[in-house]
């Protein structure tokens, strides 16, 4: 049977032993009735996969002695979205838990001229990438930026592969046959009202390329996740 | 400007007038604020798109007058997702309007061994489906099928292309790889708990290709919805 992973951003590399936090001991031995001798996993969220067996299931500090590590390498290409969030916090919300569980390693909360959302819940927003991320027996958490302009995230990023995707009548390609596998990527997503013909000039002027993401108006959200799933697609099986 | 889209299930093919009916008139008049003279389009659902012209503002039953009726054909091919639908209704509902949105067809609740949901609410369901096509400005609501069992929709289904998404070890290709450009295609989405290894077999012995939807361990309806987006992609642009 497969083992349940939890989260421990706190373990050391070379540990022992471990003692779950009080959330987690919580769901570990109470919600999920773990007991002592059970082994388990554990994910600091940067790559390493700890086996471990339960020493003490108190259900306030659940102590763990570690069996076996595993350093997973970290995924590649880098896939990253900068996207605008939407006004309904829920619909970014649920961007950032299917863009985890899909595969996406950095995400960039992108402030445009019509974004209608600049400040983000970080711990919040967090919690949710670590839900996602155990619950898709995943061990590297992905790494949600601060908010960057466009014109920051236009000049500054330097992944070899870089689309935009907007709603312009104009000459675009769809997103999968624009993309070539293994290479780092970047995709910036517009807000409800789309990037401005100001913001698509200077990002095609930065080099970035323009891409459709199917023939359907999508909500932000969808746009995101739409191009998560595709670019994972192309990578290497 | 582009024209916003209400729906007239109701309205006849040959229309001169139409009335919009309480909830989408005070959508139209109350809350978008449109007046005696506004165009906006209508949508019936099953293809019709119509220009019509405001003859009368009134909040509770807005009259309209049909300038031009466009017949959209029906999309090509038909794409369908069979799935089991989640206990949690949040989350089966975040799909059906993101499968919407994406373009699918057909959607078949999936009663298989291990789902935990088998009746629908339809008529709420419905409503998600009718806003997201209207948001994603389109004119073909997605049918939204009764629950059917495993068995039926294995033994029933006679689209060219038949895919089943699962879990088990087993030789599995990439949906992206194994799909084939324009031809009706359905792939079954199993519950949380996957299918058993019985249903794969009846699946694969019924002549339906297994595959992999990524790397990642994807909930239910994050399988879906990736289904989805992989199959509209192959759709000829």
């Amino acid at each position: 049977m497969e083992l349940p992973v939890f989260y421990a951003p706190d373990i050391q590399q070379d540990a022992v032993t471990y003692t779950m936090n009080e959330d987690t001991s919580k769901y570990c031995i109470q919600v999920l009735r773990h007991e002592k001798g059970d082994q388990v996993l554990l994910a600091d969220g940067r790559g390493s996969k700890y086996t471990v067996v339960i020493t003490d299931d108190n259900r306030k500090k659940c102590q763990v002695q570690v069996q076996v590590r595993e350093m997973l390498p970290p995924p590649v290409p880098a896939l990253r979205i900068a996207i605008a969030f939407t006004k309904n916090a829920g619909r970014i919300e649920w961007f950032l838990e299917k863009a985890t569980e899909i595969g996406i390693q950095t995400i960039i909360p992108l402030v445009t001229a019509r974004t209608e959302k600049e400040k983000i819940k970080a711990e919040r927003l967090n919690s949710i990438l670590v839900s996602a991320m155990l619950q898709s027996k995943q061990f590297w958490l992905p790494v949600l930026e601060e908010p960057q302009s466009f014109d920051k995230v236009v000049k500054g990023n330097v992944d070899p592969q870089r689309f935009i995707a907007h709603c312009l009548p104009e000459q675009k390609t769809e997103l999968q046959d624009a993309m070539m596998a293994g290479k780092d990527t970047i995709i910036l997503i517009g807000p409800e009202g789309d990037f401005t013909p100001e913001e698509v000039q200077q990002a095609l002027a930065a080099g970035f390329q323009p891409v459709s993401l199917g023939r359907t108006r999508l909500r932000t959200e969808t746009a995101g996740m739409v191009a998560a799933v595709l670019m994972n697609a192309k990578l290497p099986s």
